[in-house]
């Protein structure tokens, strides 16, 4: 196995994006991507797209090869790659799979989605179709349904409050607010959110991630040639991905993400290191409860003591383990198939050092990306490391 | 680079084929791989399911999670490839290339389509999703109305008659009527065809390929581990892909297939081989034309020859250069993505000497798969070789 490097990220602002279509946002990602890596058009071996809706909301298919038109990176090979909610990461490991075989040298990846131009009532119906089809979804239920069964179960059984979960959304939109991406720019206190709309009990608004457009974007190459292309090039030295059981009341411990401790496992395994070697993280929290628990289940904190760790600031930009600098799915915002492209971006301007007023404090050498598919039945994790530290 | 090497294959009947859903068929003909390969569920290592309209038509995403539930291969990866028809070969790309990395072992690759349950102007709409969204989808072209300007072009630049294209449709018809997987089942003649309904002219119904449903599916491994497995083991010596211009209009020549010339080139460069080499050919013939055109393109014939070879019984089944042995997309059928796999499934029978009634005279080494995305944008080819010969 060849190692690979990212060589260069992109990304749009995230947000309610009017007068761009999808096409529109996987090209802007994609060309700042390239234009970050230095590399020319004719360099792109291959492109893969991380989309879950083109089909169903942008009545668009083989929308790979319409961004290899778009953007003029003739005959790059390209296809789109969907898995849910992390169609982004598993792009992302696709990518790194056609370098990693040494079949592709240069490598796109990009994942988008463009969500505003639908309806939320439509939206959350097709969000839904990754649900089982015929045990959970002709039972009516959602995905901000299954979010509220798990975070009732987690507070129940490890002492935790609704106001942990405040917290955590505080934090997110803190840094969010530093995010010239992110889709949403407003500091929210803790009354606040737990004032806000109950959305399903007790799950309400500021405990869950908006609608959002945008995409991101990042460039792969053999870990050896990377230099040639740029400074500071980052390394994927773990990659791991597994599934779990889909209907959650069918699970061994619904309040377990067992899809995420195993993927977490794999990548660790593959890197050679252990949970204490990570300086920050990018977890998927399209509800802010899952924040703690993926943060727990890949081994950052103790099962049931995420939220102790929130308490006392440990995962804010100035902590010992910035989690979600970038704001998270709370406040960068969801556009589902950018989501896991766009944590990795973040975490490669972390590691560089170019993050701006969300820098975090700490000199980070290793960064984690969690990407949550289904209701967390395939999850997608990706450990980095700064090839210059 | 690891080798790869196929130690299973296995598919549905195709057809009409009604009370089985999406996950149904997909199951079936990933059981019936695993079976031919003899491995266990615990086995499988990672899964890619290739499948274009889950999203718009079965109204269900990330079905490569539900197939893993389904058939019990936890905590495999799992991913969908959508590439528009050539789906199903990109599945099969990407799952080479994660066995070649060495990230992965064992690997199911899967294509699948339930296309019956829609009506016929709902699927010619969703089909025509993957034009050029404001160049060509916006003023009504869809694929049947490219195709039939693509076989004008070609039938007066080099002096082919619709009786030739009749004579492809009547030699798929007869090798379908011997493949008990075909949907159509019915021997046609070359005047049936020519009094057949025009859809678009040139273009009769019986030059195009009908709606059907089914799944296919291979199991890879590395080669050096495939006789563990089985016997009989075939590995994929070639693998290319290649994008072109989205909009045919656009394109340098009409009448030219570049993606498929390119992607072509690249396989025969990684198996190391030329046309000469190849012994027998699945070509995509979702329009009977793309199989005149696809054989040429590929190497097999010169350009605007390849019409000799069909008058001459050259593609028969008992011809020098078989082509479409299965009954191709003509008669077999057409579940979009699963026929990029069905295509490999059938050149390993082929291979083995597996074919029944359908089995080609000569002795096979050699096999290309020919697998066409968008309208001839995105092709993919793979090369196989029997091991033990």
């Amino acid at each position: 196995m060849r190692d690979v490097a990212i060589i260069g990220v992109g990304m749009t602002k995230f947000g309610r994006l009017e007068g761009k279509d999808l096409m529109d946002l996987l090209a802007e990602a994609s060309l700042n991507a390239m234009k970050d890596a230095n590399v020319e058009n004719k360099e792109i071996d291959a492109v893969y797209v991380g989309n879950m809706l083109s089909a169903a909301i942008n009545h668009q298919t083989a929308i790979a090869s319409s961004l290899v038109d778009r953007i003029s990176i003739f005959p790059a090979a390209a296809d789109k790659v969907e898995n849910g909610p992390a169609s982004g990461g598993s792009a992302v490991k696709n990518g790194f799979l056609a370098v990693a075989s040494g079949v592709y040298d240069l490598v796109l990846v990009v994942g988008g989605e463009k969500m505003t131009s639908a309806d939320t009532d439509v939206l959350t119906d097709y969000i839904a179709t990754m649900t089982h089809p015929t045990a959970e979804y002709v039972h009516g239920i959602t995905l901000p349904a299954l979010a509220a069964m798990l975070m009732r179960i987690y507070m129940q059984r490890y002492g935790v409050t609704e106001r942990h979960i405040a917290m955590v959304a505080v934090k997110n939109h803190k840094n969010g607010m530093k995010n010239p991406y992110a889709h949403i720019h407003r500091e929210i206190t803790i009354e606040g959110a737990m004032q806000s709309v109950m959305i399903s009990d007790p799950l309400r608004l500021y405990y869950t991630c908006p609608i959002s457009d945008g995409a991101a974007a990042v460039i792969l190459c053999p870990a050896d040639k990377a230099e040639e292309y740029r400074d500071k090039p980052v390394k994927i030295i773990g990659v791991g991905q597994a599934t779990d059981v889909q209907c959650v009341h069918e699970r061994e411990d619904p309040a377990v993400l067992k899809s995420c401790r195993i993927a977490a496992e794999k990548a660790y395994k593959m890197a050679g290191i252990t949970p204490k070697d990570i300086d920050v993280a990018e977890v998927h929290d399209a509800f802010e409860i899952l924040e703690l628990v993926e943060s727990e289940d890949v081994g950052l904190f103790e099962k049931g003591k995420a939220h102790l760790a929130v308490e006392k600031g440990v995962t804010e930009i100035d902590g010992e383990m910035p989690i979600n600098p970038s704001g998270g799915l709370k406040a960068r915002g969801h556009p589902v198939g950018a989501t896991g492209v766009a944590q990795i971006v973040e975490l490669v301007w972390q590691l560089r050092g170019e993050a701006g007023e969300r820098q975090i404090k700490k000199d980070a050498k290793r960064a984690l990306a969690c990407n949550f598919g289904g209701f967390g039945n395939n999850t997608v994790i990706h450990i980095l490391e700064a090839m210059w530290k």
